[in-house]
């Protein structure tokens, strides 16, 4: 294999990163791939010669050195490999091969302080390191991923051409994804679901908060099920057919596509539905935690994020659970008779959820980058996200459609549209919550955005109290609503006739 | 000054450990204070003098050395300074001073990984180092507070007798603290509230969790006040004197006995209630969020604590919540009429979702033992807890209790006590959230504690269809009802032709 002749090589050939190389390779780049195992390489080769008409595209190699000087300079090297101590090890390798000004970029999903640090190492040697955020499962990286991407201008320059070839397209108008991607047949014009995020770390912090509300939509998602199953008494391939209607409408979104299909679908194994054969015990990789954790950090409210990661930590204790069913008690569900009202109620709880658990991930956002000193473009975050990503959705178009009405918005649900959509679908949110817990059936994802609602409109909370608590135990002193911010007292407590004091 | 006069010295003259140090000295015991500040160490010594039958018993230092010398070997030497890297830098000012053998005991709020890092680094040097959560805030720090130590046994050994003398004392039998504590004349008998935690960090991480739970405690009677306030239009005195018949029951407990207080507190400076006049802003240190993060970590769901954490995020962005309140709607708020049932039902919804906020710390706590190799004793650490600390409370003895009657209990809410408990409260507990849902009143530290509720008793959970989405998108594979775990099949969404294969 002569040098210089591939226009990028990747490193990592588990499925994401067989799917981003034949991505890459169907837009007419030459690429070098490499994987610590040979023999994986080969089969990738093979079987890609079968059926991919871009295979003559792959170039593999089966030794580091050769791999990278086979790739034009700069030199652009993407790694798929497991986030965490694996790519550290990888990077590793890597150096002492390159050259000043090549480029690293990272596409998986790494926790951004990691990135940070990589960039910061990367730079004193005088390689450039891009974190980029790639999202859409297999299907996204072979046919057009939401790639997150972040480091220095200079470096994004270069692997801007690739990125946006290869991204997912939606209709720069209406944001709607242009489908129709088949293996060497790419997707021409529209919007490409990729932009510049930020500098060091941002695009996988952008990243994981997507991965954050990815987790609520799921979590609200199997909530909006369990509430029809329970309280209607409907069978799975029904609730499939109201999500599959709900799919035409403003909740629209690929989450609740699948969850159509996924309803309907038979056992393939036996009588039934195969979702009723599914142990409902939730798996987890870091980042619903990482996204959770951070906004505890920041002081972000993000409590239906959070509420998600913890419904899955309590999924994943079954046989607890088994146990625990046999002695606590819980009032008989009361079947609900009018259907059509009570389904129409939840679509609502639904939605004013989902408006909720982005409003959070996009507030988080905002305190992340005054904390980290970024400059996040939060019309186009929401635009990146439209095509590719698992949590595409219509909805993420009235999302660029409110920055772009005001960039400066303080929190998503004061938008105009948002707030009136919350507006008309509140009561039947509210009915639906009630019912949930009168009933003994948990909804803590639907619960958790309500009592952020409900908390964010409230010019008054009952902290006044908590802050006498802590005066009282701790002298942490407080503030006065008659006197201006910034100005502290304390009161000896428990003793009335004392004054106040001025601290 | 002579050398060796000393029986234990302390570092850190803020209030906590000018009253610690009080505390030491009450019970007959030599204590060698510094600060890094000698104005502060000579006020507080004039201050002593004053008022202090046991101020002979302080001997103030200035310099480091001498301080260090003046203590009896092995050398015990108390810290009582800011957490973080004022504590590091504290530890290394003192180390060149110190011998093989001699003992750094730590009571600050230490992150216990901090705690762990600090007791290998000192071990390397010979030194030993003991973290001790010291819980009870200005009170308890002087008339006796909660102790929580860790570090090795034999360090143990030799602090044990001191800390046993300044602790908290509570009736061996009934827990009941022992109350008549004043200066000079400490707390004969009784048991002592601090026992050994386990190795390295136990302490520290004890202690953080004792935080979570406080923040969680706090939370639920600021949301039972607010509902009392908003659903029945009380004014804060006749709340005020709900709490006090309240803290003669099952909820009796220092934090419901100052609510009491705090709500019939006269404004000193003006017309009305002062806790009217208390701005709704929550502070927060680091303890809260550390526990719902580690929470996060080790997929324990302390949904109901992080829900405490969240709501003081959420009170403390007034500005635009005030503005938020302008913008969003919510319903027009139903006062009920019959105000004793709902104040019965308030009462009930406190106290369910009390048991479910221990329930989690203590769920917590044991996961948090296997993770990092410790041998909690929870029986114990309730005990610790009746006395002293911000938490104590009369309800902890049915912790402790629990524990004796099944040292493998694997969730409070399955003791029988609690159980009947929960069964006997659920119903008021359910509609006074109903109420708030349907009111627009923010509960979300009831509502998280009762999703924990229905979530842990429920046998089953839609996390069927999440796994599902998860296998669609990303072939994650799921379990199935039907087979053994540990098996796990993919189907290949979404054509339902496709055969499942078992991956």
């Amino acid at each position: 294999m002569k040098t210089d002749n591939a226009d990028i090589g990747l490193v990592g050939l588990a499925v994401m990163g067989q799917n981003l190389a034949l991505n890459i390779a169907d837009h007419g780049y030459n690429i070098a791939v490499f994987n610590r195992d040979p023999g994986k390489t080969r089969k990738f080769i093979e079987e890609a010669k079968q059926s991919e008409p871009s295979h003559a595209r792959l170039l593999p190699f089966e030794d580091l050195a050769s791999f990278v000087l086979s790739i034009k300079r700069p030199r652009k090297i993407v790694l798929l490999v497991k986030a965490g101590s694996a790519t550290d090890v990888t990077i590793n390798a890597l150096v002492p091969f390159l050259e000043q000004g090549d480029i690293i970029i990272d596409g998986g999903n790494s926790l951004w302080t990691d990135t940070i640090r990589r960039e910061k190492e990367l730079r004193a040697k005088g390689i450039e390191f891009i974190g980029s955020g790639v999202s859409g499962g297999e299907t996204g990286a072979r046919f057009g991923p939401s790639l997150m991407p972040s480091g220095t201008r200079m470096a994004w320059a270069s692997l801007e051409p690739i990125w946006r070839d290869i991204a997912a397209k939606v209709d720069a108008v209406t944001g709607e994804p242009l489908e129709g991607a088949a293996p060497g047949k790419p997707i021409e014009g529209g919007f490409s679901c990729t932009e510049y995020i930020g500098p060091d770390g941002a695009g996988h912090y952008v990243k994981m908060v997507h991965n954050g509300i990815e987790y609520i939509d799921m979590q609200l998602i199997c909530e909006a099920y369990w509430l029809m199953k329970n309280l209607l008494g409907m069978e799975a391939d029904e609730i499939g057919k109201v999500f599959e209607e709900w799919n035409q409408g403003e909740l629209s979104s690929f989450l609740i596509e699948i969850t159509g299909d996924i309803l309907q679908q038979k056992d393939p194994v036996g009588p039934g539905f195969l979702v009723d054969k599914i142990l409902d015990t939730a798996g987890q990789k870091g980042t619903g935690q990482w996204t959770a954790a951070n906004a505890l950090e920041l002081g972000a409210p993000a409590n239906a994020i959070a509420a998600a990661v913890y419904a899955r930590a309590l999924s994943s204790v079954k046989e607890e659970r088994v146990e625990a069913s046999k002695i606590l008690k819980g009032p008989v569900i009361k079947t609900e008779s009018d259907k059509q009202a009570i389904i129409e109620a939840i679509k609502n709880a639904l939605y004013c959820s989902k408006i909720c658990a982005y409003a959070q991930g996009f507030q988080l956002m905002d305190k992340a980058q005054v904390q980290y000193n970024w400059k996040l473009n939060f019309g186009e975050i929401a635009q990146i996200w439209r095509g590719g990503c698992i949590i595409r959705a219509r909805f993420l178009q009235k999302i660029t459609d409110a920055y772009a009405l005001n960039s400066r918005l303080k929190n998503l649900m004061l938008d105009p549209y948002f707030t009136q959509a919350m507006n008309e679908g509140q009561e039947g949110w509210r009915k639906v919550i009630a019912l949930a817990v009168t009933n003994g059936i948990p909804a803590q994802g639907f619960s958790a955005a309500l009592a952020y609602y409900d908390g964010y409109r409230s010019a008054v909370l009952p902290a006044n109290l908590l802050q006498g608590q802590r005066d009282y135990f701790g002298a942490h002193t407080f503030e006065r609503v008659d006197q201006p911010r910034g100005k502290f007292f304390h009161v000896d407590w428990p003793d009335p006739a004392r004054p106040q004091l001025d601290v």
